[in-house]
């Protein structure tokens, strides 16, 4: 069996893994999170930190997420504010990028990783998640690195924390969607896919089109929902899947659904009801930004079994490598 | 000739147009831009409020932009901030989003549109650029709308204006590009397009994939520079097109620009200088964030040329309407 395919199916205890980190963090330090904050990141990471800051900014803070090389290069640009924390993450910890940032950022730093690594070690505070990866492609790691964080937030914002047993639970209900998903993919051949999702929805709809590409070498689009009728959806056709995540959808989410489905397009909806759509994947439990790990693996399975299906082994794409170095 | 064509070479006068605004704008009101400002806009329009955030970042003021349908449905996720104005961008002041958001926020107004229209009626301040456009696409309105208000962010923030009347010849020089960008299309069917672009030059390679999308319907990408080496770049081959839009290179854009080559992918590269590209367009005069207008006319050249080597009319791509309506 594939390695990626393994791990994707480890989220149920990738979630207790990262509750066991951050329960290691807080027994480990005294520290609560401040309310400005930047995140760093890239590819994958970057998302991740998007989504990190999001949640942020919910809570009462404000979160920032700039790619590492948007840091290093054009900061100008950017309305960073005065954060009094950086938070850099890196699966491996040792993407040249985010190690730069680390260096050239005269901050408090905070640094995610799954792995013992040069972004821990020069970290002030360090978030060891235990999700390890094989594959080159980063899968179950990225919603345990969330969901650790997500407690620390709740915990340091003086939050009721998220029940991890029952989100573990839950992330199983969410995987036994495997075989349909699959079937998605086996039983429409489609040549393009848009994911939509709305606040923190976004950065998994971009992450999700990520997979895509990573995984099956694919062209793969997202889109904030309803941007995508802003001259983006001219690309949506009878060979195109669109991915609909929504939390709490309501008569947009209908109307949307139904003008792709006029232009010939599918639509998946991934949440807590079907919009009308031609598929539909369903989120059990709490909303989000609790449920929000969840997701992660319905887009995991849908770029997986798209790349077995278009004949590419994803452990291995093309081009690709585990750790990005300049 | 195609309304579209006619409007991508209208940016010379648009310039002037543009000058023209800002000139009526500041004889008309009393009013200087103050140093927080709420950019929204839909598509196109958002990712010049995208620039007109960073042009805003730049200059020592905090610009944050967001698409409508987020401000109006999502706003709890992003770090807003304290704004002491709301500018709405829309080309034909009608787009529904646009109209609402006027409607929900409680800030001092400012519009900008090429139409007398609702958006500037809702709005205290109407910035009115006389840029028309007869086709679907935004074409030279988009840079002509991000002229105008970069002269009024110099005016309010006490710096030099620019020289619209130099800008307007330089936008010609790069015109003359045209053929050279034509027989690109012509020489090299390329399958696919990657735009890259750093800082306030990334809203511009995001602006360049959704014209790629809506006149040639085409698949078509845009990330932050180095990001791309993030997973992103596995889909770049043989028949890639990769568009690296940079004011001053340094090795990395080199680096970045071999490494394509090495993947089979053609590389042109718009800006000061080459990086070791397959094509190279120049950009000529000063640097950015002033010339920023002049790399619009370039990118809205490449898709309209695809769209005819396509066979498609770039006037009234399939499911488009001109102004998006609810």
């Amino acid at each position: 069996m594939h390695k990626t395919l393994e791990e994707i199916r480890k989220l149920p205890e990738g979630i207790i893994k990262a509750q066991k980190a951050f329960e290691d963090f807080t027994a480990k330090y005294d520290f609560k999170l401040p309310r400005e904050i930047l995140f760093t990141g890239c590819g994958s990471s970057h998302f991740l930190s998007q989504l990190l800051a999001m949640a942020t900014t919910h809570l009462g803070g404000r979160g920032v997420a700039l790619p590492c090389s948007e840091i290093l290069y054009s900061r100008k640009y950017y309305p960073v504010g005065n954060p009094q924390l950086l938070v850099a993450i890196s699966r491996s910890g040792e993407t040249t990028e985010a190690l730069r940032v680390l260096d050239e950022t005269d901050l408090p730093k905070l640094g995610i990783a799954a792995y013992d690594s040069n972004l821990l070690a020069k970290s002030d505070y360090a978030l060891l998640v235990d999700t390890p990866e094989e594959s080159v492609v980063m899968t179950h790691s990225f919603p345990a690195f969330l969901f650790a964080f997500q407690q620390l937030l709740n915990y340091s914002f003086e939050m009721p924390l998220y029940d991890a047993e029952r989100l573990s639970e839950l992330s199983m209900e969410v995987l036994k969607n495997e075989e349909y998903i699959r079937g998605i993919v086996e039983e429409f051949d489609f040549r393009n896919v848009i994911f939509l999702g709305s606040g923190i929805l976004y950065p998994v709809a971009l992450e999700a089109a990520l997979k895509m590409k990573e995984m099956a070498i694919f062209w793969s689009e997202a889109y904030p929902t309803f941007e995508v009728r802003h001259g983006f959806k001219s690309v949506a056709d009878e060979g195109t899947l669109v991915v609909l995540l929504v939390d709490e959808p309501f008569d947009w989410h209908e109307k949307l659904t139904k003008e792709f489905k006029g232009q010939g397009a599918r639509v998946l909806t991934v949440g807590k009801e079907n919009t009308g759509a031609d598929y539909f994947v369903k989120i059990p439990g709490p909303s989000i930004p609790e449920s929000t790990a969840l997701y992660l693996s319905v887009i995991q399975l849908l770029s997986y079994y798209k790349a077995v299906k278009r004949g590419f082994n994803p452990d291995s794409p093309r081009f690709l490598s585990k750790v990005v170095k300049w």
